[in-house]
């Protein structure tokens, strides 16, 4: 790791292998287990980087393929770089554009040199290779890049999920051999699917490069929670335990407390805002869909135990009259409080961790569980 | 004007009817001459309450009719009135409903007791008299609230305003009867349309009422901007001196600093959020709109001098950026600007008023000019 990161183990679960630790950014810290708000265009959806400030966010993420194709890596340059650009002065982390062409682009090509495909923009063809993903992501200027990587679709066939782990590896040296700026640390992705096997090898593969960080990729596209909790229970704990480790794509409360106790520094994941542009409010552990009758005339804050602008201020009747409404401010409302209850969902695990009283404060989290309906 | 109202003039330009006051209301004061910003449906659009008060707003405005129908007055009133449930505790100002209900309503039906349409929400029939107006205003509790009136439209035959004008003057009078609180001042209309001499009888006749505040309706319905500066220059100076003077549903520059040369204190207008959302920004008197190719690569901010949150920020090429990806947040980042610009312009005329400056100062803005063209 240079000289502008760094990753400090500060306690650990005598129980699991839950940890909390400083993960030290050229931006600032990160205090770990931690959730990251997505802004996957240069901004968190619906909110201000000072409404995002507050809600506790330290790395927040963007997204290589999007600024690609708009507004493109240059303008963000020109902009002086992502974190002035987007006006977020603290840590940021890009991924590397692979998830989004295995999963958004048509027509798109696969070869050993990289991936062609359509713009869903403007139609444009567009090739992304390893050391392409990498070049755009040095312009970006986050201070995490993460490894540009072949994710395979679920479900796949074991000879198809082992020829994309191994292109990955292979890819992964390009990546280290393209990285040209010291203030960012490149991240190396561990893929195989629901394969344990297949995982464990890529794990172990990925840890002779002695990278800066580790991520799991690939979960998250379509597989049972328990699938999930596995692969995770399997591969996390033979990433180097001095680096951080990051779960990409998960943010619900079970899933993350489940990987945190096998060894899980950060996450990512769209809900929070995605849920509240759908008038959903994540409430301690619940989904509540404000638009339902009961809330009209309930006066109360979503959460009362909640510091947020939004409990602060304001009343679940207030929330729904603006959704009956469609007035855009439920969404900027709703998504100040779901990031703040994701990241102090985290922090309270990371506070329990640091009291030893992680395994029995969360135990109901850390068993399977139903998925919680929505109410 | 009761206990918990006044105005002050404390200072005059000797060159025209501008004036620079301090109207006092239960909720904090209102430096005169001031634009209010308009939050309809108990929010002003695409912002928070921190927000707009960043922007420099004193006095807000919501709305009687559109507030009726959602979520009701009774559950305004259950979230501790429109103060509380919005979570704005400045100065507050509802209008009557009247406008809305001849602008928006279909199948609506007028006679002497009030007015019957249907709701463009549920399809039910409701009625609305000067006394039901008062009432939902009294529930609802803005510091202001106004006399229900009949807005005549443009163009409508002499006789057909000279009805709509007396029918104005007997519902004030009812509504005087009908108003309960003594913490509300309630404000009379000047009705009239685009007749001078109707105008000046009807200034004469709600002079006699000493109301606590007057404004001039009825205006902005369609009719030529020069019109506009006609009626307000004959109407404002035959309204009482002591008393705060609006001019309801005007915010462009030119009109406003017209308008505060004889003698108007308030203005409102939906133009700074609106065209927000259209993706135009309101600088220095112009308008840009942002998702022209010119501002694709231009790291200015919207306007140098400008001390609102996003031209401290933000530069014109992430808003065109975020304009381009259909992201929120830029109408929330214009709706803070275009505030800010409408409330600074009337700040700048109160401080030339103050310094005895105005009419030289403004002098380009006091005579009657070309509609500026979106840029
Ligand atoms: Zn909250
Ligand atoms: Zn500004």
């Amino acid at each position: 790791m240079t000289a502008n990161f760094s990753f400090e183990c500060i306690a650990s679960c005598n129980q699991t292998k839950a940890r909390a630790g400083v993960f030290q950014t050229p931006h600032g810290i990160v205090e770990t287990p931690r959730f990251m708000p997505v802004g996957t265009l240069a901004n968190v959806k619906t909110i201000t980087p000072a409404q995002l400030k507050d809600t506790g966010a330290q790395m927040v993420l963007s997204n290589t393929y999007h600024l690609h194709l708009q507004p493109g890596e240059d303008i963000v340059a020109g902009g002086g770089g992502l974190h002035k650009f987007m006006g977020w002065n603290g840590p940021m982390l890009t991924d590397s554009g692979g998830f989004q062409v295995f999963s958004l682009s048509e027509m798109r090509k696969i070869t050993e040199e990289g991936v062609t495909f359509r713009s869903p923009r403007d139609g444009r063809i567009i090739n992304l290779t390893p050391e392409r993903s990498i070049a755009i992501q040095n312009t970006l200027g986050a201070d995490v890049i993460m490894a540009f990587d072949e994710c395979p679709p679920y479900p796949a066939t074991r000879e198809e999920v082992e020829a994309a782990t191994s292109r990955t590896y292979r890819w992964l040296e390009r990546c280290i051999s393209a990285h040209q700026r010291q203030d960012q640390a490149l991240f190396g992705i561990v893929q195989g699917g629901v394969y344990l096997d297949l995982r464990a090898k890529a794990a172990l593969d990925l840890k002779q490069f002695d990278l800066p960080g580790y991520a799991i990729g690939g979960v998250s596209v379509g597989e049972p929670p328990e699938l999930i909790a596995q692969i995770v229970e399997t591969t996390a704990p033979l990433l180097p335990s001095d680096k951080p480790r990051y779960l990409m794509g998960v943010g619900t409360y079970r899933e993350m407390a489940m990987a945190i106790a096998s060894g899980i520094d950060l996450f990512d994941c769209v809900i929070p805002t995605r849920w509240a542009r759908h008038g959903t409010a994540m409430v301690q552990g619940e989904r509540w869909n404000l638009k339902n009758a009961k809330f009209r005339e309930d006066f109360a804050p979503l959460d009362e135990t909640c510091p947020c602008y939004t409990c602060q201020n304001f009343s679940r009747a207030y929330i729904s009259h603006l959704l009956r409404s469609q007035e855009i401010l439920a969404y900027t409302l709703l998504s100040i409080h779901n990031i703040t209850e994701l990241i102090r969902f985290t922090q309270k695990i990371r506070n329990a961790i640091l009291q030893g009283t992680f395994a029995t404060d969360f135990a109901h989290w850390l068993k399977p569980g139903e998925v919680q309906e929505e109410k």
